[in-house]
């Protein structure tokens, strides 16, 4: 029985997934889902795996310096999975992939000239898109039998209208690939096929998924295809994230080249890795530790963080025409009903009309009955739509 | 009887109005409005001007280079006033000033101080600010006895709520004064007086003003008052203007640095100049031009336009938890009945709609009896504006 191995590189982390493909037709079957976390020089990385039941079977932290880059972390979680699956037959290995540029609108199969390409984005997502292609590069090294499979965050929205793709610049740069791609595609896509099969009626209609997380983005779906998106060009436009900005008035930059003498580096050292809710709180990056802190800068962090979720939500709705329903997803999407309820707040000229109860208990529809919007939280699922394009990959191959 | 001189410069232009002050207690009477355009070098300058009937009192064009810069436009209007008034007792002059940083929330009186604070705002709006300034020069060597008041763009949003204030960026920056100004105040005041005076009703609910001239931005107002722009730090952001860019991507300006190695001024001048409707259209940064085109790539452009207008639409409604009244204003805005139409098509789910036939005829009031909200067309009038603040700033001194 064929296998796959899904992997997802962030900044720090790398998330693993390890899949039973059965006969190729049916649903990839998740056996092990693990993450390695505080990946760097100078870490102390730690490492954790769960079986398809729950149980945990790995939970380990390393010592520092032991897990220096993303080729290390695959190292340690390939033999941590010959432990555990002696019999595996690695078929197939999933990459996602961040930046697929103006080219690539379906998962593609790795070859060194795909490979060469994707190189070209790498200064368009800094954060992601280096890890995405090392990892890549160490999978074909170890695994050269298996198909390599990319899956990318922008090919979900690639065919969205022309007045969201192009900037009002002149066309040259359109035609160089300076567009707005949109990112975290693969989440969408989890949501858009979840609603489809579980909620038609809402699927067919106008949906705004938030994908809240470290990285964060919003999603304009009519009848489940993306519209419109918060991000653009690069990982750091739209919703204010983690340590990225998010929007930001282009004369910000000028007056930082320009009146602070910045060079380019230190403006996107700045921009990726100082701002966003580590910017304005001067304390973290993670929103827990944010509304654990109580802090007035922590607070105002998370105000400025809800308020321009808020501001997203009325955008994206004037792109679809209205809005039907609202999906929560992602680490805080799915987690902080406080944050939730913060963003619902106010939304009642839009017609949704949040159940405090409902919310705070987690439940999966967290609107009253009566609300003319039905807000919804859905956990996201990336492994999963990896899994599936390797297993397609590999019937199409076959 | 005291009289006041408006200014207002563009970047290649300078309008002014010629007011009686009269006991400094009434409404300012406008006796002249004028218009110097194609200030430049190597341009063919153009004056125009009306009395208080509208009759013409002067149309006539320049030799190449008889007008190269704004101070001899200035110059050539004090000509013909000192020609047409002879009475002239000119007790101030009011002055438009594009920028007026995060000091000043109110007309403020200039002296050689507030000239220097003034000119470190340069930057920040590079098409204007400079002009501004050596309009207010050469008015303080032709009238060294009159009284010299800034009307400040940036005035009107000062106190709106930090969440709009601010960027997502490390605080020292906003400390710097790198915030959300906003601009257009001048109009958006003249807009919200107006309505306080006419439609008390809509005053005290939450308005939505589209100013769409060459520079365009739209403001959220709540009973009256800047609550949100869609305009920040420089006059870049926000909507598509005639050759600037609006909302960018930040990613796309660390693309030009660090994949184009364009120059900080080389970048600057693309954004400012080159963008906009003009580098979508390849043709032209005047709608008047676009509309006749009626080209492929000059109705993308206007799509664009149309677009981001409906985006920021919903996004700023979200900023007021609701939308009462949409005013048009700016030169677009009050004369294309074609963009206002545009502009409400498919934004019925916020509560809009369009009496065709009204738009057509350029009514004030241009939505259905029935709508939810009102859409008005109000003629901005930014120099009575001035003029007020020249006739209290006189009251005041006296």
């Amino acid at each position: 029985m064929p296998h796959a191995l899904t992997l997802n590189a962030g900044s720090s982390s790398l998330k693993f997934g390890f899949f039973e493909l059965g006969d190729l037709q049916g649903e990839p079957q998740s056996r092990i889902l693990g993450l390695v976390e505080r990946i760097g020089q100078g870490e102390r990385a730690h490492i954790k795996a769960k079986g398809a039941d729950g149980q945990v079977l790995l939970d380990q932290e390393y010592g520092r310096n032991h897990v220096p880059d993303h080729g290390t972390a695959l190292a340690r979680v390939v033999d941590f999975l010959r432990e555990q699956r002696p019999d595996a037959r690695l078929a197939a290995v999933g990459h996602r992939v961040v930046h697929g540029g103006p080219d690539y609108a379906e998962p593609t199969r790795l070859t060194p000239p795909v490979m060469d390409r994707l190189a070209q984005f790498e200064p368009l997502a800094p954060l992601h898109q280096p890890h995405n292609l090392s990892g890549a590069r160490a999978a074909l090294e170890l695994f050269p039998d298996a198909i390599q499979v990319a899956c990318f965050d922008t090919a979900f929205h690639r065919h969205h209208p022309w007045v969201n793709d192009t900037f009002a610049i002149p066309r040259k740069f359109y035609d160089q690939g300076v567009r707005r791609y949109g990112f975290h595609g693969l989440s969408y896509q989890y949501i858009s096929e979840t609603l489809e099969k579980t909620a038609p009626h809402l699927h067919s209609g106008r949906t705004i998924v938030a994908h809240l997380g470290n990285g964060a983005s919003m999603c304009a779906l009519m009848g489940g295809r993306s519209v419109a998106s918060s991000m653009g060009f690069s990982a750091l436009d739209g919703l204010p994230m983690g340590s990225r900005c998010g929007q930001l008035d282009p004369g910000v930059l000028l007056y930082m080249l320009m009146n602070e003498g910045m060079t380019p580096k230190e403006i996107e050292d700045v921009l990726y890795r100082q701002s966003g809710l580590l910017g304005l709180s001067g304390l973290s990056n993670d929103m827990r530790t944010l509304e654990a802190a109580g802090t007035e800068p922590a607070r105002e962090a998370i105000d400025y963080f809800v308020f321009r979720i808020r501001r997203e939500l009325g955008a994206l709705a004037a792109a679809l025409g209205g809005i039907s329903t609202l999906v929560f997803c992602g680490g805080i999407g799915e987690n902080s009903a406080h944050i939730r309820e913060k963003v619902c707040e106010g939304m009642g000229w839009i017609g949704m009309e949040l159940d405090t109860g409902r919310n705070l208990r987690g439940e999966r529809i967290i609107s009253t009955d009566l609300s003319r919007v039905r807000i919804l939280v859905i956990p996201t699922n990336e492994e999963i739509v990896i899994a599936r394009a390797a297993r397609d990959s590999l019937a199409g191959a076959g």
